[in-house]
């Protein structure tokens, strides 16, 4: 399969499908149609057949797509059947919700360690991960085959470990800091900003909020 | 300025310029022209214009954008001139790192109170806000005027906890569980989906080492 044939609205839905098809396969279900499937996930059916016609996995009309290789499939489209070892740089509430998050693992994302520049966190455990001084940053890199890195530091702080980070060899950043990264074109940034967020939340409030004041003086 | 002018995706993009022209503001930056912000910001310039163009704050040809003004405009688009009351369900590492981020309430956005079920977080205070029993919920929601609740708890009690939120008359849900929240149309939800950001995060590894391996045949 061409991966250059897919587009980036396609894959942005990806995950989505990925989580759905999922939870049907705990559930049981073998087999849905794109019918079934529109009415859980609210999108339409053309829109479902449009998405994953490409990936195969659907027998002759009427019988629907076969859901464990559905689900394979884009496992692999994600590249969730490759292990990737990850560590946290920032072992504060944040890391540390990543590092709790044991669902990662099973979805091939190994986290290998944390990193901290405050003493009084360095040397503990979360979840059998070890927290370690950002001095043994790049040795740790290499040594464990480290390909992402998430990052939950100040703003502050990120450049300069996302430089350090690039140095030593890492393919992707999953950035928590509130700022963008200046990285070379063959590494990855994937930002999660959650003032940008919450400020998209506000947004849609408020224009509901005046369209309804607007309504209400009609 | 009518609202409904602005698409959706310049909407998405809003936030980003409005963190923008506030580092601007705290450098002393008084105005800016397209083509600087389009340097700083890796977006042409032309893309500049066509989406701060409709704010106004900008003077004669050559003169720039009136940073202060621009900001202000945009805060206002985002709501973010108005006070937001917030409550955070889960006091879990993620809803205490949310707790502990200062930057939302210059923001507007208000943390009132915690909330969850385990006995042994509930009467702890975090960043002065203390974390009650759920059972308090809909009392708290009336009395403080609650309109957004962050939602940082397991996907299998989301759905339970925000009947009850709409019950209580919230107006949005933040929600950080991983499953897709049914709601009525005037209660908004913003997804942050931690584990799809990391699977597109993967993918774009995974088709960045393919495409070197493809050239490396070659």
């Amino acid at each position: 399969m061409e991966q250059k044939e897919i587009s980036k609205a396609v894959i942005t839905r990806l995950p989505r499908y990925y989580r759905y098809l999922g939870e049907l396969l705990e559930d049981g279900v073998e087999r849905i149609s794109s019918g079934e499937l529109s009415t859980r996930m609210k999108v339409t059916a053309s829109q479902i057949r449009q998405d994953l016609n490409k990936f195969g996995g659907f027998g002759q009309q009427g019988y629907g797509y076969n859901v464990r290789y559905l689900y394979a499939e884009i496992g692999k489209i994600l590249g969730i059947d490759r292990q990737h070892n990850l560590i946290i740089i920032g072992a504060g509430n944040l890391g540390q919700a990543i590092a709790n998050y044991a669902n990662f693992e099973r979805r091939g994302f190994m986290i290998k360690g944390m990193f901290d520049v405050n003493p009084r966190l360095i040397g503990l455990v979360v979840r059998g991960i070890e927290i370690r001084g950002v001095e043994e940053l790049e040795k740790f890199i290499v040594d464990n085959d480290v390909q992402i890195a998430a990052l939950t530091i100040p703003k502050t702080k990120a450049p300069e470990i996302a430089d350090r980070l690039v140095k030593a060899g890492i393919k992707a950043i999953w950035n928590f800091a509130h700022i963008d990264l200046a990285v070379p074109d063959d590494v990855v940034v994937e930002n999660v900003h959650l003032s940008e967020s919450l400020m998209r939340l506000s947004y849609r409030v408020c224009s509901m909020q005046d369209e309804k004041e607007k309504k209400n003086l009609l």
